[in-house]
């Protein structure tokens, strides 16, 4: 029996543009984009926000995002994972996400891409994608799931936001 | 054909307990409701957000509420509605609404209850209420309709919070 779970998902900041030259993976946040991320950071400290374990997409923009929410103190350290890349796929996600319950933990926030998040989120609510939840660059999506194994179409929502709505 | 509209389901402050010789519609916001609601509106005020037209429930938690908020300079004027009242119902409600846009207004706060808030916005996204958003006493959820006549299932969620999330 696995302890219900606050889940966490972070969209990663503002990037730099796509460019001929520059791989997807490596593009960086801008210094806007750093700024916002930064801010909500303070902000979500304020809240009294934190979590046991960040899992982040090794894109450079994710991790960057990732960084700034350890700097500011909301988690120890961070996790840089595949699983969440644009790459990564739901069922091995879950699979993996199974695994990771069975500690006990009970915060927990993955940094990465969209459409994945939002869609993982739906699917976990709603039992099913359906493209419906506004997930901005730096905005997040809270979830509380059950305290048993199967959190499809069993977790609710308790929080949607953009930046510019918390800050 | 209407504009697309931003619509805000906002649930009243916390109220009074129910008491054996006190009508439920005339519970009145507690002290601490009162205040959590004042800070709310302030907030709200501090983001930006204002409403071209808000409809309230009659009921004197919701009329408190809408109160608060027209002090803060959100909006000009109430609009008490037995619409969102407890009895009221999805449908009637959605006959209003229709109406309502064929004004071209584009920014609309409701002040009601649970369940009915949060299974209305469902309806909106989904198409069906699953009961698995969280809306806490003076927290709001924010829709994006589109820009025809039936929104059922075509609306977005761009917003969801509780007040501890928000100040």
């Amino acid at each position: 029996m696995a302890q219900p779970l606050k889940l966490y998902f972070i969209r990663h900041g503002i990037a730099e543009e796509r460019q001929p030259h520059l791989p997807d993976q490596q593009r960086a946040l801008t210094p806007k984009g750093r700024q916002k991320t930064q801010k909500v950071a303070q902000r979500l400290q304020i809240l009294g926000i934190n979590f046991e374990y960040l899992q982040t997409s090794p894109l450079v923009r994710a991790r960057q995002t990732a960084e700034i929410l350890q700097h500011q103190g909301l988690v120890k350290a961070i996790h840089v994972s595949d699983l969440l890349s644009p790459e990564g796929n739901w069922q091995d996600w879950l699979k993996w996400l199974q695994d990771w319950r069975t500690q006990g933990l009970t915060h927990l926030a993955l940094v990465g891409h969209e459409p994945h998040l939002s869609t993982w989120a739906e699917i976990l609510v709603w039992g099913q994608p359906c493209q419906q939840l506004v997930l901005k660059k730096a905005g997040m999506i809270g979830l509380l799931l059950p305290e048993h194994h199967n959190p499809i179409g069993q977790s609710t929502l308790f929080w949607l936001t953009a930046p510019k709505l918390l800050l």
